[in-house]
């Protein structure tokens, strides 16, 4: 049987790696998925739950005879472990991340010598952990946004495009400094916003929480050492939004100040307009 | 056979109203549900669904027979609206309410010249409207707060107690300041949080909100006109929620913008623990 891979290697199986591993070998994409990870535990938890082939002691080893390497490890150690990879592995090697962020990091890595990079970042994250919540349908409908800089060879963009629709991922492809700036927005400031929310809420209040109180504070949940790394990585992108939204609700405060039901409501307004825009 | 209640009366058949009319209608709890409502489009729906039993032109009609009247029409109109109707019914009628706010509400109602009335509050909202977002098991495990003052009866307390946990709710008393204090701080404050940073989203960027997005935003789709009333009603209440909140984030961005990865480790801890004490 033909492969449309020979080898992938996956680094860092947490709940995106897994997810990459478990809709490879479920749509039989690749003819070896081969892993690496920092801790045992969640490497026998990546066979167990089937996310790859083999689990191997170091991602040099994953990479060694890999066609790809995707790169899932937090944010702060991608650039590192690309050019780990990139060295160890052949020279015709392509690697990719599935990293939050993408400005530093594809400047990092714009004179990789060994092999070929383009940065991803598939918008579908849980704020679960772990390879056990990882989805071999993880990506289906999910948008993978792709960030190739003028160096990065057709070829290469072209490979890691097919890779991703090849798990149901409608790709989009944007410069490294427009995705951290739309991310910015969408995305990290509404982290920061959300875990705000839910540390400035009173004691007795939390026992009240209902529905509202739970989705408005959901992402709050995630990693604490992922998203700080994310945060400071797209500082200044970041600090704008933060600075945007604090316009926002500035003027939603003054008005809610001065008893103005009129200017109340249009702000409102046109929080319910964007987020109906947006959908369920 | 012998219902628990003989005519109850619903002003206001929107969801909460639907969902309470079904809930009794469901579990045979009443012998005559009757309703009134301003629009004859919901009339109709109402009676579609079967949350009633029969819809009448005024709430003073509804009211007129009524053991028990509850009033789930928008918290600006309640009083006005308890007050009408208890002119109607009986000098024995219960009336207790929907609404989300309460100091007001029971201070305007304390001199009721005939009828006795009970603050309630169902913790159960959706961001859905109209009767069709009826749901019969709608209270089943959530909370409804009740809000009895020194002149309430204890029979009143206690009969509309009965009738929320016989809708399978769970009841908590408070005086209606607490109440009110509280809810800034887990239902109307996040509101207007939600509404600012839906509102503050670029559209470029609105284009790629993920689950997160969503999740943080999701009740800014609450109807503007309702919600504008809430957060009037209990200005002071939410602006010192919103102040908590401010310093939150205040700290927040300056850690961010001081690139100090302990604090903004230390204040992400903080939200992330209070969100995971609540649980999904």
């Amino acid at each position: 049987m033909a492969y449309p891979w020979d080898t992938v290697a996956i680094i860092g199986v947490g709940a995106i790696g897994a997810s990459i591993g478990l809709g490879l070998r479920q749509r039989q994409l690749a003819r070896h998925v081969i892993g690496a990870t920092r801790t045992s535990k969640s490497a026998k938890a990546a066979m167990e739950i089937g996310a790859v082939d083999e689990m191997v002691e170091t991602m040099e080893k994953a990479a060694e005879n890999a066609e790809l390497v995707v790169v899932c490890t937090p944010v702060q150690s991608i650039a590192e472990h690309v050019q780990r990879c990139a060295a160890a592995a052949s020279s015709e090697v392509v690697l990719t991340d599935g990293g939050s962020t993408k400005a530093n990091l594809c400047q990092a890595l714009e004179g990789l010598q060994h092999g070929t990079f383009v940065g991803s970042h598939p918008l579908a994250g849980t704020h679960e952990t772990g390879p056990r919540a990882g989805d071999g349908d993880l990506f289906r409908g999910r948008t993978v946004i792709m960030t190739p800089v003028e160096s990065t060879p057709g070829d290469t963009t072209n490979r890691v495009r097919g890779f991703w629709q090849s798990l149901e991922a409608e790709v989009e492809l944007m410069t490294p400094e427009q995705h951290d700036q739309l991310l910015a927005s969408s995305s990290h400031a509404p982290h920061l916003i959300a875990s705000a929310l839910a540390a400035s809420t009173c004691e007795d209040a939390l026992r009240l929480a209902a529905s509202g109180w739970k989705d408005a504070t959901r992402i709050a949940q995630g990693s604490v050492e992922l998203w700080q790394q994310i945060l400071r990585d797209n500082r200044a992108n970041v600090l704008s939004s933060l600075n945007r939204f604090g316009e926002l609700l500035h003027a939603m405060t003054e008005a809610l100040e001065h008893d103005d039901p009129a200017l109340l409501t249009q702000l409102l307004e046109r929080g319910k307009q964007n987020r109906d825009a947006v959908g369920n």
